[in-house]
Formats: structure tokens, sequence, C-alpha cells
């Protein structure tokens, strides 16, 4: 296999990604770094494996775009807006849309969220890898990643990693 | 603090803990016991930390008791059913029945489930100690864990336990 489609992202014990608020204040450790896994999450890392991060508009204006002007911004959205320099707005099917982008040559794609987006692309069960980080709350309610009515997906967890009570957990399919 | 409810069971990555029949069959690891933690979860040990074993009547009837024999097992039903040996059937709200039996001399209480009777356990906010085993796999739709509209509870994660790629997480709560 080439090119992968990484979701990477954060959820409380119960599964949201964001509060009812879209909120990501609670995005956080407990304060123990006793547990902490010899390796930890290095970022930098991952960053540099990604040439390409897809996100919803939301996401897009709340997140800070700093850290990825150098990657190929994937926004989906429905309203008519133009893209510029490396930011492309995408109003058609985004799940059709990476799944043909997959297919040329490049580096892995990072499904970056929010919750609306990333639902099409796991329910198209084209998610090669799942990187959650499991935040030490139960926030309550809010956004879930997972909406239900998905196919079933059997994971292999291919790495762990523990730091400051947060547990992120790497999974590809299971074959 | 004395006693202890701990609530202990395994729900899929999208926080399923049946599939929508009930069935448990996909609670399996993923066949690789290559990043094992070196301590595995001991059930044992676990059990003998415990006195009483509170359930749903459909758990009850689903789950093989042998296990329970020298536990105290409170069954929570609107059916009108009589206590016999160390069953006990609780008609009213069980939330409050068990809350008073905490302030009482004993062992831990173990929460099995399923997810009706687990759910006004946490929104009362009286679940002491959370042990959830992820198990590698998106199940897609059945009976969720948690059903949303739930207090925020902060975390602390106490323990962490990779067995053939199931992740178990012990968390209390975080003062």
């Amino acid at each position: 296999m080439g090119r992968k489609i990484i979701l990477n992202l954060a959820i409380s014990l119960d599964g949201y990604i964001a509060d009812e608020d879209g909120r990501y204040d609670w995005i956080e450790g407990d304060g123990n770094n006793q547990l902490n896994t010899e390796k930890p999450f290095n970022f930098t890392e991952f960053l540099d494996g990604v040439d390409t991060v897809v996100m919803g508009k939301k996401a897009y204006d709340d997140c800070d775009i700093e850290e990825y002007k150098t990657k190929h911004v994937i926004v989906a959205t429905s309203q008519g807006l133009e893209s510029h320099h490396n930011v492309e707005f995408v109003h058609d099917d985004i799940c059709s849309y990476i799944g043909r982008l997959r297919q040329k040559e490049g580096k892995d794609i990072w499904l970056f969220g929010g919750s609306g987006l990333t639902d099409c692309f796991i329910k198209a069960d084209i998610v090669d890898e799942y990187i959650i980080g499991i935040i030490p709350i139960i926030l309550g309610k809010g956004r879930p990643l997972f909406f239900g009515s998905n196919p079933t997906i059997k994971l292999h967890l291919d790495e762990y990693i523990v730091e400051n009570g947060i547990t992120i957990l790497r999974y590809s399919k299971r074959f």
C-alpha cells in the first residue's frame, strides 16, 4: 500500500471530539507523568509523514493553521469559496475526492476532523490508520467521533503511547 | 474511602458494550501479543476484591453466573422476582439502593452492566473506578456504554494494561 488516510484526533473516554459549543479546552492530561511510556508521541515525525490535511470548514476556522503552512490543506465546505495558496476548498463529495487523491503519488493524508467530515470516511471504510488519543475525562455531552450506523471494522493495535494520563492508540485495519 | 463502586467492562473503540442483538462474540483480541505489557490483567485478583456484583436482568440471564457463586449478586429488574440464595432482585431505584449499600462494611462493588443499568450510576457520578477494556474493533452500531447527557467527570489514569491488542484502562476520579 502506498499513501494512507490517517485519522488522528483526541476523544474523551465517552467518545466526543469537542464539547457542545465546539470547544477543546478539556483536552488535557491528568497531570501524572508516572505512567508515561518511554516513547512519547512524535508529532513532528507524524507531520513529516503527511503532505495533505483534510478538514471541515468549522475546524479550518477554529484551528491555528500555522502548523500546516507547508501542507496541502483541503477544506470541505458547501460555501462557494475560492481556493488560495496551499488551501483548497472542495464543494463536492469530499470522501470520493480524497479517495481519488489517494490513488496519486504523495505522502500520507491526515484526516483532521471535525466529526461531520470524518463520518463519511469511516462509513466508506477508507481510513487506513486510526490514531486516537483518549483524554482522561467523561465529557458528558458533545460532538461524537462515531455517529453510529457504521460498518464493522476489525482493527489491529500497532502501537500505544501513554503521556500525562492520555492514552494514544494507533490502529490499522485487521486483515 | 472504604468500599468502591467499580465499573469494569469492555467496549469497542466506538463505545459499544454489545451489538444490536446483545451479543458479545466480537469481544476478542487482534491475535498479536507483541505489544503486551509485562503485567496482564489479573481477573482473579479483581474478583477477590469484590463481594457484590450488580447487573441488569438481561445481563443476568445472558451471563454464566458460575464465577459469581460466592458473591452477592444484585439484579435490577422491574419484574416481581423473589430473591434466592446469593441472588437478590431489586425492584426499586437500583442506583440509590447501591449508594446506600456502599455506606455499609464490605469489599468493593462491581458494576457489571448492561448499559441501561450503568447509565444511572454514571449520571449520579457514584462510580469510583472505571476499568474499561478497549477492544480493537469499530463495531458500527450496538448498545452504547455512554448514553450522553452525563455530567463532566475528570479522570485520573491509574494503570494501563495491553493484552492481545486489547487496551485496559483503569481510571479513578480526578481530585
